[in-house]
């Protein structure tokens, strides 16, 4: 007799990040990082698996109770026979056809569904004593296969065209996980370049980013142009400087290929967060192309695949591309995108998709089209999942990690059980412990502190209090 | 001084359509139509303002959540400064940075912005005595252009080109509303081809139609191929009989022009809800196509663009078209349906949009690219609404009702203040009251009944009661 499932807690977690400028964009000025989280519970009281989905504070609530109404379907299934088809258990998460209704497959419903497959996935991989990377690494291609979901992509890819190509990166796998292990996953830095930042802060962050190894930054643009060109300039003028390398900094020339790297292998990013139209995205970033930016990312609507296109082909002849990916809603966004030639870089996000199951079929699509993939982190526990996910493609799917770059965002990893750990040289190390599944587990005294309205933070703050935290 | 909004109710109303088989379809066989709806209070205990997003049942709650946190931002505002500039209190909104992150644009959080914004459509109508079709046809092209909302689609129709659309349809608007007063505005019938409808119910219910008026009929496909080709036929030899004609229907030949209309002028349209993956959609309308439709509607997701565009490309040498837009969840998605040449007709939803304000944007895009609209209506309040939308259209838009049709629904029209009728012909008749905004105000006896989970029906259910309702 396997575990049954027999309850669960649904919490509303928020940090108050509006008070420190940290994760301000020009959409985004006033974010508090917060998370609709679940603890799944069994019938074994030494079994349990932890999802949760990224919110950004009011609406969190709403996600909540749409978690509710997901995980109230799974009382009383039978947890090995939901692991032994995870595809056929995230299509009865999608099944319940009134709640598909108020998406279908996008918005709150979608990304309830993300922290309860995410939740799910923890469990199994806690069940085999792996980190949820190696678990699914250790799949064969039958068995990733059918913890896919491919409905409405297979004009796209086959279940049989990924299959092949899974078999294909059977034969390196051994090799790329001592490597990766070794010397760690890529990663680059957002936490330097928040909008609100003043440019002492942007100058000093930017040398310490340099000092931990980086050579990816990533900053934000699109609320005052005049302003992003200037802060393009400072980043530049540090990322450039040969007196600013790290000792004994080496850039492997393939990483940063195509990527407008300065003088000094630097690369630079830019993320506009929707703030613009399709022409405004074209007009602008031309006029931030001097700076050398390898991307512009998210210049426009999410949804807008066409727009995407036509502002990346207007792009290319200044040697710009375009990125995008955390707010497209579902697996049908990410296959017009790279059916239209809309992207250079494929940004996953493991929260607004449904969770793994969704993702699996990204990343085989992303790698059939030969994008690729570099997931949106930041956020609360976002660097946590994402870590997981650009270890699966590197494993099973691409098999390369060679121009990849995982975000990283230095704030709030000290509220998870199994932090994400950097090595000294800007990449991720790699999540190792048995017992930690998803590394999706939050502490306890994180919810004691910021759960929301009656966490100890909350309640200070509701009677006028000023709290005192670090964040 | 104008009156400010004071306080609003939420309403969760669920009707047990699941009894009947109303509603039924491919994708969803167990459906209770239902509302999330507000009542929005002023100063003037003699205004308010009615607005719902329809819904199927469970996930209503969320939805009624997401409305309260919108609605609870419009506290304290003036109903005038509002009313004076219809785009901009949309853009307030849809401008809560922490509520757009669950969305963006889609999901729960547009319908609830649907409610919202239809609530204070409904409103701004009643305090200037006027259906709110005649509210936004008495309009100047300014100030149609000024509540329109534009951002993200600018690259398809900008506020300019709007401008001289509308000042071009200027002229004719008296002679129209005389004549769409006189002969109604044309409809289509959905009651009759329910999916779980028997054949013999399927027979006597087209018959029925025709002997309305009727002479566009919709069926659902998509659960099983050879029973839609029966039932299709089984239509076909009903509508296509010149002894089932009603007496006297004339029908304009330009009407049905290329809607693949039998030798009576009866049109058939297929509804596949979404059940199909691309080319599933492609190799399954052909099976289809003998029988004439004049469209495959929703035959796949409703974000993919491109898949739509390749099964139109694919269908064109057989005859049959593409409709969609029921679960198109915002105008960037129409722009690109439209841009992509991916639909014949645009089946806007007056709940799904975030409300008048951005479906006036989809008119004229739909407009500016020629393709008709022809709403979804149907479930509940639907019908209600589109009738309005629709005579927007034809008065200020695309000048013209010659080849729509508007969806109607048989059924629920009686929980309304102000319901939908139907001439002789098969038409909707113009709404006239001036006390009657958008007639979205449901009566006080339905909320009585049907409230979820507290109304006498559903608190009789819970205890195990049999209902005798007819629905």
């Amino acid at each position: 007799m396997s575990p049954t499932i027999t309850g669960f807690d649904v919490k509303d977690i928020r940090f108050p990040t509006h008070l420190t400028g940290v994760g301000t964009d020009a959409m985004n000025q006033d974010c508090d990082y917060s998370a609709a989280y679940i603890a799944l519970h069994t019938s074994d009281p030494a079994l349990s698996g932890y999802g949760m989905t990224f919110t950004i504070g009011r609406g969190t609530e709403t996600v909540c109770l749409a978690i509710e109404q997901l995980a109230t379907r799974l009382i009383g299934k039978d947890t090995e026979t939901m692991f032994a088809d995870m595809g056929e258990t995230w299509t009865f998460l999608m099944s319940d056809s009134q709640l598909r209704w108020i998406g279908p497959e996008k918005g709150v419903i979608h990304l309830a569904t993300a922290a309860v497959d995410n939740a799910l996935w923890d469990m199994y991989a806690r069940t085999r004593k792996k980190p949820l990377w190696k678990l699914v690494s250790d799949f064969t291609p039958e068995e990733f296969v059918k913890s896919t979901a491919f409905r409405y992509i297979t004009d796209a890819i086959t279940p049989e065209e990924a299959l092949e190509m899974l078999r294909a990166k059977e034969a390196g796998k051994k090799e790329r996980e001592a490597l990766v292990r070794e010397i760690g996953y890529p990663a680059y830095i957002t936490s330097a370049g928040w909008l609100l930042y003043g440019d002492d802060q942007v100058a000093r962050l930017t040398k310490e980013a340099i000092g931990k190894g980086f050579n990816h930054f990533k900053m934000k643009v699109g609320a005052d142009l005049e302003a992003d060109i200037r802060r393009a300039k400072l980043i530049r003028s540090i990322v450039d400087d040969p007196a600013n390398l790290a000792p004994g900094k080496v850039i492997d020339p393939k990483s940063i290929e195509g990527k407008n790297a300065g003088p000094t292998g630097s690369v630079l990013m830019m993320d506009a967060n929707q703030v613009w139209d399709v022409q405004e995205s074209i007009d602008n970033t031309i006029l931030l192309a001097p700076t050398k930016p390898w991307f512009i990312e998210e210049p426009t609507a999410p949804d807008d695949i066409l727009g995407h296109a036509a502002i990346r082909k207007a792009l290319k002849p200044y040697g710009v591309g375009v990125a995008t990916g955390e707010h497209a809603h579902n697996r049908m966004i990410f296959k017009q995108l790279l059916q239209a030639d809309a992207i250079d870089v494929c940004q996953i996000d493991s929260c607004r998709l449904a969770g793994v199951t969704e993702i699996l079929g990204v990343l085989l699509m992303a790698a059939k089209f030969g994008v690729i993939v570099c997931p949106h982190a930041g956020g609360v526990g976002l660097c946590e999942h994402a870590l997981h996910l650009s270890l699966i493609d590197y494993m099973c799917v691409s098999g390369s990690m060679e121009r990849n770059v995982l975000e990283y965002a230095t704030h709030l990893h000290e509220h998870f059980v199994a932090p994400v750990t950097l090595n000294n040289n800007g990449r991720y190390n790699v999540p190792n412990d048995p017992e930690q599944g998803y590394s999706t587990h939050m502490k306890d005294s994180a919810f004691e502190e910021f759960g929301f309205p009656n966490g100890t933070y909350w309640k200070s703050a509701a009677e006028g209090k000023s709290n005192d935290i670090s964040l």
